[in-house]
């Protein structure tokens, strides 16, 4: 009996409309990376597994994809062994299993897989960076696109293989950079017609600081979540969330400032540099904050807002100096549309010190969502064939194609129908593709070398020389 | 301590310039597909297991990646059980197992990973058709480039992971297809600058033909391998080890005419309708043959050669209809670059009946290994940033940065160098990473409002205002 066909969950088939809308994404995002002097490179789908398991967190480690070794997996010259906690696992197909099973059944994995899917593009991309060091010239601006898979539980616009698209530069501490990928982000979604979105932009450093002042540095996400609800729930509402976490009214009063944090970003840079001043740390990350904020403003943007949130709380435990989001135009419901920041050690696990790096990355399924929601995919960019030839027969599809493969080599994008169906059936395929021109030669069209040209959206029709039949197709 | 990073054996990392070498392949590839009517669709890196088992023979199934299960793949609700002899293999370790151990893993192995890696793209592109087959308006005309994996022991040229480049049509019978695709290779072969390939056709029913006419279609393989030897072992020798095969003397005989098959395509045409003439397959496929071939050469090559290659028999197991292969341009040493055909019952496996398909497809890693023997890439492929603007501290760098965004917002790919490093340093970067033009702006061009501009290929200098330097730099 035959299959009926599917796709495991969290996957995706793409139609061609929908493969269209993705590359215009992609390639404006190239066109503007290649623009910032960033250069493309692609690492392969799977890794060895000990490049990415425990890098991503506990968490993390179980939702990587692992691929089962080829052939049998069942030997190996150091030799495998099922033990006893796992066998019984398997004799009592049990569903919840004991840390001490997991912990085996973690080992016996590693030994049958020794490879897995890529998680995201960092880590890849920090290997990279160490295996090819010497090749490379530093600072080394690079963008990459490509698939991640994760086993994530799948829900609405969370999906098990997904693309991510990343620019990064590493070899320099330079601020610049900080400016520049601000300025990268306003050019991107200035060129997708995305008009009005905010660039938010905080630093670590001022989140150290912050939690210094209200002395509890493990409270810092407490504290930032819940300032975060301000406008929801209010002053006293927030700082009554906060006590209930441990946060003590003494600390509050502290960074009584931030309760009112509003004005230009100069006036809260103000206000942030009377607050830290007792912090070290929190005074560099303002100064680091000032610097990039002022050049980005003096230098102007085209489209985007920036704006300096201190609860943008996001990578805490890799970002180390300025962290970026980037939320949609005002009225449109949904979540951030990209994200980075600064980290200071990117390719140290690998074995590579000092080398700092900064980043920024574009989520490109919630930004189709958007400019799907805004209309703003050009119509040309599903555009399919200019025109369909009808085929009447053999002699009059000879005919055809000899227009068809002329025209084909002065770039325009034509078709023949490929059988001699009912006229109808052919219009209604012309109908279906969207191809908005049919052209129609038959006996009389042939004696005398012309085409009978239809404008399908219109109706109107003409009977046309082979170079005017090029110019109404152009 | 840190680990020595490396990537699996078979899978590549490709550097900037690499990947902007396969790009220009890409985008060459897609332009071509999509002025012959192609719509691109992609299909996720992993399918359901049993979409793609038992689609390629037991060797395929073999090399075929598989997904564990995610989480504690030791569970499932119907069971999962160690039969007693692979747990006997566990405990010996065993690298050679037996039959019955072999079935046994392959039952434990579909338990333990429901998911597997794109063997190919016609498995995928087969069940896409059958699943999406209500929206799909047919003739169906979808290319499809995307990255395939196979368990295969690596070696030169030959990966675990690499590009499949395909296009066909399904749901018509056409020959005009077959016509189309064939100007198709010709037409993107001759925009990669790669003139005179070959582009080999033959025929499923002509090989049925000849195979019904030697009396053994089990001898069919051993016969046009023996026959393609011709030019090396001469007549007698081919004979020789086509009777050491197992073909008959008498058999031999009556396909005397291949042995001297020579001509154009229309008299070696003529001779197979000689030859064949009491096999009514073989005939069938005469006559497709002479349609394909008669009008490939009414319309016209513009730099490939078509050639009838009886010796072609590749894809025996799936191909119908006509057969493709496409050699490189003579004198290159290297296999096919590009194969194909015409296949009956695409989706048959699926459920869905009487689709029959015809598609070629393009061998990416050998076409872009030819165009680089023969110098062929545009030496604009690899084109990195256009100018390179010199840090020589804060103001400079202010100054610098203005130029840099109004030169990206005209389109143009330029970059400040981050830091105020030595300015040896600074030309050093430009040098390696090939940008052409160094800009130098002082104290005293920021006075003038100028800027001075050196082409590093020349050493010549020029100061110039901003619309000049945009010139300059365009």
């Amino acid at each position: 009996m035959a299959q009926k066909p599917s796709i495991p969950k969290g996957t995706r088939d793409f139609s061609p409309v929908e493969v269209a809308k993705r590359n215009y994404i992609f390639s404006t995002i190239k066109t503007n990376f290649e623009k910032f002097g960033f250069q493309p490179i692609e690492t392969p789908s799977f890794e060895n597994s000990e490049t990415l398991m425990g890098k991503y967190g506990e968490e993390g480690d179980r939702l990587i994809f692992k691929i089962l070794n080829s052939g049998n997996f069942f030997y190996s010259k150091k030799g495998i062994e099922l033990p006893e906690s796992l066998n019984e696992l398997l004799v009592n197909s049990a569903e919840n299993i004991t840390v001490e099973q997991r912990i085996e059944l973690n080992k016996f994995t590693h030994k049958i897989s020794e490879k897995a899917l890529r998680y995201d593009l960092t880590v890849p991309f920090a290997r990279y960076v160490v295996q090819h060091q010497n090749e490379i010239e530093f600072p080394f601006k690079r963008y990459q696109i490509q698939p991640v898979w994760r086993a994530d539980n799948p829900q609405k616009g969370r999906f098990r293989e997904f693309y991510q698209c990343d620019a990064d530069v590493v070899g320099s501490n330079s601020l610049w950079q900080e400016v520049e990928l601000v300025q990268l982000y306003d050019s991107v979604f200035t060129a997708l017609g995305l008009k009005g979105v905010t660039i938010k932009i905080n630093n670590r450093k001022i989140l150290s600081g912050i939690a210094e002042v209200i002395g509890a540095s493990d409270k810092l996400i407490d504290f930032t979540v819940a300032l975060d609800k301000l406008d929801k729930i209010g002053e006293d509402g927030v700082k009554k969330e906060m006590v209930a976490k441990g946060i003590s009214e003494e600390a509050l009063e502290k960074v009584q400032p931030l309760f009112h944090f509003t004005g230009t970003i100069s006036e809260k840079i103000e206000k942030l540099a009377q607050l830290l001043s007792t912090s070290a740390e929190g005074m560099k990350g303002i100064e680091e904050l000032k610097f990039i904020c002022e050049n980005v403003m003096e230098l102007g943007l085209q489209t985007a807002y920036l704006n300096l949130d201190v609860t943008l709380a996001r990578g805490l435990n890799y970002y180390t100096g300025a962290i970026f989001e980037v939320a949609a135009p005002e009225g449109v419901a949904m979540g951030s549309i990209g994200g980075g920041g600064r980290y200071d050690d990117l390719t140290g696990i690998f074995g590579l010190k000092n080398m700092s790096g900064v980043g920024i990355s574009f989520g490109l399924d919630r930004i189709a969502l958007v400019i799907e929601e805004l209309g703003l995919f050009p119509e040309t960019v599903t555009a399919t064939s200019k025109a369909l030839f009808l085929n009447f027969g053999l002699e009059e599809a000879k005919y055809a194609m000899k227009a068809v493969m002329q025209l084909r080599q002065k770039g325009l994008k034509v078709e023949m129908y490929p059988d001699n169906a009912k006229i109808g059936k052919q219009f209604q395929h012309a109908d279906k593709r969207g191809i908005p021109f049919a052209v129609i030669a038959g006996t009389e069209e042939i004696q005398n070398g012309v085409y009978a040209v239809k404008n399908l959206v219109t109706g109107e029709q003409q009977t046309v020389d082979f170079d005017t039949l090029v110019t109404v197709l152009q």
